[in-house]
């Protein structure tokens, strides 16, 4: 088992938890105006029940440097009070070359990210620099939650046997994951392609947006979702857990709507015979 | 025709030129430590012979907090040395809805970009809250100038006619460009791409990489690439030009290598009856 997988193994385990909250400070939404004060408050209140947390970059870029410097206390609080989380940069970052060299360097490098999410549409050059050490962790995306993913993910295309291209992309990356740091981005709403994508890549973590707001099917998307043995998919909930109360309780409802989620998830483990083992 | 179109006619107009400048400041081979003087100088000695700048993002990100000041004040030392020129944020930014939106706010609005480049593995969604605004440009990645932008790009796909991805993504691009500011990122080392897709976007402006030291055919891009009355292509070269000399004379050098490279492209079309009036 790669340092990566068990990195996220041992996440889950901490905190019995598959659950990944979104860290995405919209000062449109939140009840409080300063972005670290609210997600301190979030990730203080549901530290004990996520594995993982996954700050959306376009959000603390939206707010210039003010909102890179909250990202920068948000990094170091989760590390503070929530030690065992792994911190996802949800960057979406693809380019090549020494680009994508100098993009490795910002993620892992001056941000500190345990992982991020990367655009393989550069192929191997736009991949390889992100996975060269064994301690950074990507999800590539592969199969997203939105409608218009479809327009390029799932044409078939020829070659061999005719696939989907979302196919194609967990294909290559399985090939590209010589040192087990390489997992998929799949959304909850498409539980089909999920499963599709599981098959394919039986032992590589998969990062599962959608489930919450954007309204993907909970039970379908753990099932399809896990691997043999329950694990390693981070399901994740950014407004649903955040945004779960727009009022001075903001931080209260975020750690009951995450225990919430991790628990509907938890029971459709031990439905399965794949719960936590008893601490 | 539409403002963002216009807005790259004049900037080509008024310099001659259809050089873009890539800005990728590397601390390991700049010959000055600083970024922003670095840049200062490249474009004070580069602005009378370049149409558009590109910094790109990846190596600002790469040196933190004070690399996106730098990134701030090359901004603006543009905007005031050479007015002509549009700022193209080579960002290829991609994500959908709310995040995308939020990229969009970042790139336009905070950073003040004219263009960015946008990767659109996302579809429909992860392009569109680009747009949205007329004033606001984008170049989708559509086939790069690396050789593993084939893995994906280059796959032929099967719905009504098969069609390589590439050619797919430039058709959806040019459906989706209602406002007339969108254009296309297809490099220069491929001119049998190159010309395919200026066939079927004849109207769309090309951002073209891979001159220089990426080692593309200066005379096959320029022809595969201009629009039918020899304009809408930015040749972009960055290693080339910022750093021909890696000693004291570094502007100067520049300076004369994008001359050089103006003079090169603009030969090509006085050959083929495109070149500048005469002013």
């Amino acid at each position: 088992m790669s340092a990566f997988t068990e990195r996220i193994l041992r996440a889950s385990r901490s905190s019995r938890s598959l659950v990944c909250v979104g860290l995405d400070p919209d000062p449109a939404v939140m009840p409080v105006e300063d972005v670290f004060q609210f997600n301190r408050e979030i990730v203080s209140a549901t530290a004990d029940v996520a594995c993982a947390y996954k700050p959306n970059l376009a959000f603390y870029e939206a707010l210039g440097h003010d909102g890179l410097k909250a990202l920068d206390r948000t990094i170091a609080h989760i590390r503070d009070a929530a030690e065992h989380a792994v911190i996802i940069g949800d960057a979406k970052r693809g380019d090549i070359g020494p680009s994508a060299r100098a993009y490795s360097k910002a993620m892992f490098e001056v941000w500190g990210f345990d992982a991020i999410t990367v655009n393989a549409w550069g192929g191997a050059d736009s991949v390889v620099p992100f996975i060269e050490n064994p301690d950074h962790g990507v999800f590539v995306w592969c199969r997203g939650s939105n409608p218009g993913s479809g327009d390029f993910q799932d044409l078939e295309t020829i070659g061999g046997s005719a696939l989907p291209l979302y196919q194609r992309m967990a294909i290559a990356c399985s090939e590209w994951n010589i040192q087990g740091n390489v997992g998929l981005v799949v959304g909850a709403t498409v539980p089909e392609q999920l499963a599709a994508v599981r098959e394919l890549c039986p032992e590589m973590p998969l990062l599962i947006p959608g489930v919450g707001a954007q309204g993907g099917d909970l039970e379908g998307a753990v099932r399809a979702g896990v691997d043999s043995a329950g694990r390693l998919a981070l399901v994740n909930s950014s407004r649903g857990i955040i945004y779960a109360s727009r009022e001075a309780d903001f931080a209260t409802a975020a750690g009951r709507a995450a225990q919430q989620l991790r628990d509907a998830i938890n029971a459709r483990l031990e439905e399965d015979g794949l719960g936590w083992p008893s601490s």
